[in-house]
């Protein structure tokens, strides 16, 4: 079994891969959930989703989230209203934040209703929230007059189209939240930990954030796999690279690296970027190189292949 | 300034009537919001959506609820995930429990949401709920098999289409709940209350469940006329009747009176049930004969008109 710390897009279709590269082995998918938002009364769990959408083969191809098909009545007829409409939901998509919010409701835990919804789309790996606790990642962002003020991470992300400057991310909560019951399990046992290729800073380090979950990975160090989601200085998607690069990392697969370097021993260098591997190599860091970029299946499977053939180098 | 005491359909109805009738007078539609319901983390107001969409013009017309043109794609998909869909909520009265939610989550009262949905649904009375308060509609049926439960009112309305017999009726929190802020002014100064035809147990009797309600309606009870929701026996729509028969009042336009003795001093009775006239006129109460059956505009306006002129005997 491998697990994987994941977080939206690239997450996805980094598992979309795996689940070919690692047939025969079962998957685990540990997911930031730092991003979730109540809204309009509403659990929205975007990491997750995009998961979902994407594993089921459902997700809409030209955004990398969101399902295929979408319409949007709801939210036409709600900007009639004078509702709240920057974070779009399309209609097909409400109604998994419907499932989800009468389930959490009803008291179940974000854990089950994730497997109930991974059951219902059909996935083929095991997807665990990080924690059922109210881990929100805030983003204190610079406004043009100046002032610094805190933004939920959707605010920042969609609202504000992450065009902000990124003064200080933290994670709420983060020291009183506990794992997902499996997600201890699932880290301890796992042949091998993968990052996949997700922001450094706003979907991988939110699930580090939690105590016990960073004490394991950096102790099992090596036995951990990092998939660059930085190439040639700057992020496949998202504002990764601007992120590192206002928090005092380099917008590099370096810096990535150097974020990583506590919890990571092995890191997937795109070949483009080859040049920085020494820098790498002496944080005390293996390096391996291969393609990063996937823009289909092939190319999916191909780099998960990949990791796989370093999970049985190490 | 009149106050009208309303449920849903019936009195989304008579408030359509009475808007033409009362022109340039101030109509306050005091609404019944015991019925209220959260599903999937929304806040649904069922009888104040009711009376919004039908004074908009904006009503399915076959149904008397829900919105004209309406579409299922998110309850369709919700259905598919294995969600519960007994209450079926269209995509366009969706984008209305958005709003409602996302605005109470904000912190706003029940009072102010439905304030700024009167503006926007563009109405042309004042609508108010009964309480901002948690007050619940709880009905004790008996199950086949000879046992009681308690169940919401939406449960027992919707979902088990009121079907069970009905063993008691009670009002959740109604000694805890206060009544909304304009509620208590508009019942002082209104010049009458009107009892729009709605469910005297299920739509009304929540309404004066809340003790300072039912004091000051009751001191002021030669101001009060009852609307018959019931005609030849037979409520005009949903379950009354048999409500009214298994809570041990006589299912006619006599046993509404008699529920209604205490608060309301002038009783519309239909003119097909003449003759029971003097029975309710011995319980002190005025009694006047009208064609209390709303088919369409004409007759809706026709009843309020009649409302106004026994208003203005009284």
């Amino acid at each position: 079994m491998i697990a994987v710390l994941c977080g939206g897009v690239g997450a996805a279709k980094f598992l979309d891969g795996a689940l070919r590269a690692f047939d025969g082995e079962e998957v685990v998918a540990i997911a930031n959930v730092a991003d979730d938002e109540v809204m309009h009364g509403l659990h929205i769990s975007p990491d997750i989703d995009t998961i979902l959408y994407t594993l089921s083969g459902q997700v809409n191809p030209e955004t990398g989230w969101g399902l295929a098909g979408e319409s949007w009545r709801v939210m036409e007829r709600l900007e009639k209203l004078g509702g709240q409409t920057w974070f779009h939901l399309g209609d097909l998509d409400l109604a998994t934040h419907l499932y989800r919010s009468a389930r959490l409701g009803e008291g179940a835990t974000l854990t089950e209703v994730t497997a109930e919804l991974a059951e219902r789309y059909g996935l083929g790996v095991r997807l665990l929230p990080a924690t059922d606790g109210d881990l929100r990642t805030i983003v204190s962002i610079r406004d043009n007059d100046g002032s610094v003020r805190d933004v939920t991470f959707q605010e920042y992300f969609v609202k504000l189209r992450h065009e902000p400057h990124v003064k200080a991310v933290s994670y709420r909560s983060a020291g009183v939240v506990t794992p997902a019951p499996e997600v201890m399990d699932a880290l301890a046992t796992a042949r091998a930990i993968v990052f996949a290729p997700s922001n450094p800073v706003l979907s991988i380090a939110p699930i580090l954030a939690i105590g016990e979950i960073a004490e394991t990975v950096a102790k099992r160090r090596n036995d951990v796999v990092a998939v660059t989601p930085i190439v040639e200085g700057r992020a496949i998607k998202g504002p990764a690279d601007r992120v590192l690069d206002s928090l005092g990392f380099e917008s590099s697969a370096l810096g990535v690296a150097r974020f990583y370097a506590d919890y990571s021993g092995t890191f997937v260098l795109d070949t483009r970027d080859s040049e920085l591997a020494g820098k790498i190599s002496s944080l005390d860091i293996r390096v391996r190189h291969t393609d990063t970029i996937m823009h289909d299946t092939a190319t999916r499977t191909a780099l998960a292949e990949f990791v796989r053939g370093v999970i049985e180098g190490v």
